[in-house]
């Protein structure tokens, strides 16, 4: 299976009044992954929005096991769990150094849209997309 | 059963460059609605921390069936879905002006824990809050 | 001087580590008092960028006298302080529930542009919107 | 003159609906490249702060030349322009990759405080830190 890891160094601004990194930025974190997930495919994602296609969420589950907090360093692992003509399901695992297990664990569910947002199939839309994507996973 | 209303308009920085309200906001926002859900009880979440209980997030699940944009007017829908000694678990729905259905409904769950984010037993540690908020649950 | 008022209620999430608002959110909060300034013009921020016209940040200087912290009540108070053909200069005031002085002072200034983010002069790309708003700053 | 280079890649969630990267994050890069200038000198801001030193914002100027987008490589350099007993001011260049001018350049002025956030002497409170930094400015 390919993955892709994303090194990062916790931000201030990222802290919140507990101390810890705000949930919330893990959400930004896992895309941070999914760029360098699809940059490591040979394309970048800009140059898929650039060609059209948009990959709005649809779904997201999330799971806290520990927290994380300003300079430590993180390691996002992003990997691909499916692909279909109309969706893409990411996988993550949140790593902190010094820390054997992952902090956070989630999983992301996007749509394949046209610019206007509407959804597509995109084996008939973008079929050399399709196909790259497809060929990774299996 | 309780719930409460949060109003909010969208704000610029809130958007991205889809130029829809970037996902991870609804997570803050579901925040914005716990925090008027709490003060409806009569009490404020900032008293609650400051009577030493932490409330973080340990499971996240959330779907997205539309999309915002700035200057949009959001009311957020919070409600208690179950409350345990050791948990609570929140449930949102995300109105858009204008649409009839949610554009975003999802569920927080958040382990008790002390200041020093050990979790906690509440009905033990602080039995009054216990009894506040599983009185509403009924 | 025609000014407007913006209320709002501080997030959890705006926190920092120190326990108290992180310094960038001023920024967004000045962003939502010019919605707020614009919308009591009779017209929307969103309504100016339908027209083709953008408005980005081109200056900014913020003084930091205080601080305020989760759910403290604030008001943002903004008002105009010039506009030319091609600029317009906004000043804030960010008063806290409690506390008679401002904690927070600023002024932005912005250039008027076209949607491919080039400066234009307003009075002869959109005569109505400038006039709209001169007549303001007399 | 001591300078320290920090490298990023332009989140998505850092864009807005004008296509670019929203003002207010300049100000966590600017943060993130004070972390970097810390770290350099062979001690970590969090080291500081667990000294029971704060360094809160007290004046804030940002001068805005050109704009960055999703996934442009992002250099921010980050130097001290003055430090004395009771402060300490840096300055900031954000450099994009392909531009030869830096798109924004701005500076920040801090005031030493203790975890009460009451300003301090550092002179008198904390010499050895002091020393340290006043040494690097010679």
């Amino acid at each position: 299976m390919i993955c892709s890891e994303t090194k990062l160094i916790v931000r201030y601004a990222e802290t919140d009044k507990m101390g810890i990194v705000h949930h919330s930025n893990y959400l930004v974190w896992f895309e941070a992954g999914r760029t360098d997930f699809v940059k490591k495919l040979g394309m970048s994602y800009s140059d898929i929005e650039s060609m059209g296609i948009m990959l709005p969420l649809i779904e997201l589950n999330c799971k806290f096991y520990g927290s994380a907090t300003y300079e430590d360093e993180i390691t996002v692992i992003t990997s691909i769990k499916d692909i279909t003509y109309t969706r893409i399901y990411f996988n993550y695992e949140i790593l902190k150094k010094g820390c054997p297990k992952p902090i956070v664990t989630g999983e992301t569910v996007h749509v394949w849209t046209n610019t206007g947002l509407k959804p597509v199939n995109l084996k008939k839309y973008k079929p050399e997309i399709y196909n790259l994507l497809a060929g990774i996973k299996a």
